[in-house]
């Protein structure tokens, strides 16, 4: 008897035009456009096997080896019916076509980062969910086509469908169906994009991105015109820059949309904060490594994101992370060496990092160890991966693999 | 021969609708109108001696005993100036009057409060500077047109001139005549309104308010929207709130037009970060203090406003201070016992603070000592008085009694 099941990673994708609100809550479709750098799977990813047996009597799915409960009307059961529909529609048109869409489904899913990272990992899960159903059922979906069932899971699942650089589309239509990921240029287009990632401590949870936004549509006045007025031009001024593969515009619009964020969750009421001291100090190590620089007739060399949450995502040419990583270390040391994935830095590693000559120290104040508990380095990566089957994560019996 | 001096003093003034931006930098013209409560004089407060001579061969000033270059051009020289010019109109109508226009004059002014508490000393400071030339000159001046000329000197000295509950009208003329100070009540028509003063430690000395407003002028696209759009309904909801002292409403808004303030701020490029994870967790605090009144049926108990630095000012009805003082302390540990000028606690004192019952501790986590430098207890108060001669900050040779 077949084994009918595929195995998919997804990658992570960190906005440079923030999604910060929706006008449906239910089939979560944005307030505003938004648009992302796919992030390297090589580094960060969800992988997600999904199996389809006749023997199976429910859909279950774990996570990191812990079953989750598919809630019925939830968003992983939204996802799971919408992708057995466009099954069985290949099963009505092929009769030959095993009747996959009325088995039960199994799906084991993990993230390669642990969750204390603080790194949202709904986007790349849900990519992932669907992109592995996808395959299992051999839909002829191209991504912006799963990229809607995707977002109906968590919003910027959707953007996780493409690699490179990616716009969600806010759409127009009710039913959200022109409400999806399109691909604004593939990684080869502009591959020298990287990211370091400073994982921040936190003394409290914030605020969840779910509830947060529609309390800042709900209260902010400053919302309305952000999503009228500010996004749609921003959103132009981006995708030309990316095209044209100018960092400097490509780093201003994203540090400008990254603040307006933060600044529209402030004007909530009650406000909702999610950089801390920390946060604010990276901003200004970032704000006066560009200062400088155009200060000696450059342009801009690092850009700051921040998403709901005090961890910075520095997008920088290769060229300049060695310089960000020196900067980043000197003011928040590290308890373990850099991961130096693009060997950057020879044997001796970063030690206590340095300063760019003429950087002005006092900008922010040493931190204790800790306070930035770990540097990821990466880069723009590709969209889903198809993986082979030594690489399921379900058993013969059905049940996930890995543990947690 | 006689002595031509007098002695006044100024209040501080802490805005509920924030002045942010100026439409016209040299006359100091706002792009919107904003709102103030007068602090009390018996705890914070600015004393300036003026007097003309003809012995005196230039203008000269003192701060806190330590001489202040009067700047050609500058906004001190401005005031004085002007203040002259309203002298001369006066010796002009009538010829007996002693040309007090033509003679130098000294200044030598202090404020109670020290520097280092990082409150705003410009507004009480040329408010006292004003007033005390207009009780030097004699002028027949009302203090709404004393205080176009406070204006010019900085902006929000213009509402230290009323006692009470102060808007400061933004305007429409070019040269400014429109935009001055007006009282929308007295303090003894909502004598109850108190305030606690949390003095907060900073690392680092944040953008000034001058250069702040401007960039934030320059740069962010929220501005606008505030200033059209936001602004002009809050200053009708906050009088009417005032006039009817209706507290809830003062508190909601006031919140929301700090916040909004904080987040054009941060919508500014590159961003203004005056609040810190103190002013966060001082937020955080009073939003549970009030959600808690709420929850028991109750209306909003305090409101939170933060100027251009980390100090947090709460404002509330005078029988709620004991327990935001208990709360505070409980979080931010003093060195100091609290100074208890309304006498709230016997002589056991505040202690450790405690929480209110009811109120999830977890909203904040507990910081060091220190982490809160200090208290201060105050409320609504008067405006600008004149006092005795006994009370004069120069000496007989025209230099100041009180060095640094």
């Amino acid at each position: 008897m077949s084994v009918y099941q595929a195995t998919v990673s997804a990658p992570v994708n960190i906005a440079c035009i923030k999604y910060w609100g929706k006008r449906d809550t239910k089939l979560i479709l944005p307030t505003n456009s938004s648009l992302s750098v796919t992030l390297d799977q090589d580094h960060l990813r969800s992988t997600t096997t999904s199996r389809a047996d006749p023997g199976f009597d429910s859909d279950r799915l774990w996570l990191n080896g812990k079953e989750e409960i598919i809630a019925p009307g939830g968003r992983m059961a939204t996802c799971i019916a919408e992708m057995k529909r466009l099954r069985r529609e290949v099963e009505e048109k092929n009769s030959s076509e095993p009747k996959l869409s009325t088995f039960g489904v199994h799906i084991s899913s993990r993230n390669n980062f642990p969750t204390a990272a603080g790194l949202a990992s709904s986007a790349s899960g849900f990519a992932a969910l669907v992109s592995s159903l996808a395959a299992l059922y051999a839909l002829p979906a191209n991504p912006s086509e799963l990229s809607l069932i995707a977002r109906q899971g968590s919003g910027s699942a959707c953007r996780s469908l493409f690699g490179g650089y990616v716009a969600w589309q806010e759409g127009t239509a009710a039913d959200g169906s022109d409400s999806l990921a399109i691909e604004i240029a593939p990684r080869e287009h502009w591959p020298d994009m990287h990211a370091l990632i400073c994982v921040v401590s936190d003394d409290k949870k914030g605020t969840s991105s779910t509830s947060g936004m529609q309390r800042t549509v709900e209260t902010s006045p400053l919302l309305q015109h952000r999503i009228k007025h500010v996004v749609p031009e921003r959103m132009k001024t981006i995708q030309k820059a990316i095209l044209e593969r100018d960092f400097d515009t490509f780093a201003r619009v994203t540090m400008q949309d990254s603040n307006q964020f933060h600044a529209v969750a402030l004007d909530t009421d009650p406000p909702i904060f999610y950089m801390n001291d920390v946060s604010r100090s990276i901003i200004a190590i970032v704000t006066e490594y560009n200062r400088l620089a155009v200060a000696n007739g450059g342009k801009l060399k690092a850009a700051y994101t921040y998403d709901a949450g005090p961890n910075a995502v520095i997008y920088a040419p290769k060229e300049n992370i060695k310089e960000i990583v020196e900067l980043i270390v000197s003011y928040f040391p590290q308890a373990e060496p850099f991961k130096d994935p693009f060997a950057l830095f020879g044997t001796a590693g970063v030690g206590e990092g340095k300063l760019v000559e003429g950087f002005n120290p006092a900008v922010a104040k040493k931190f204790p160890v800790g306070s930035v508990k770990g540097l990821i380095h990466t880069r723009v990566g590709d969209g889903p991966r198809k993986l082979g089957e030594a690489e399921t994560l379900l058993g013969p019996d059905g049940s996930p693999k890995f543990l947690a």
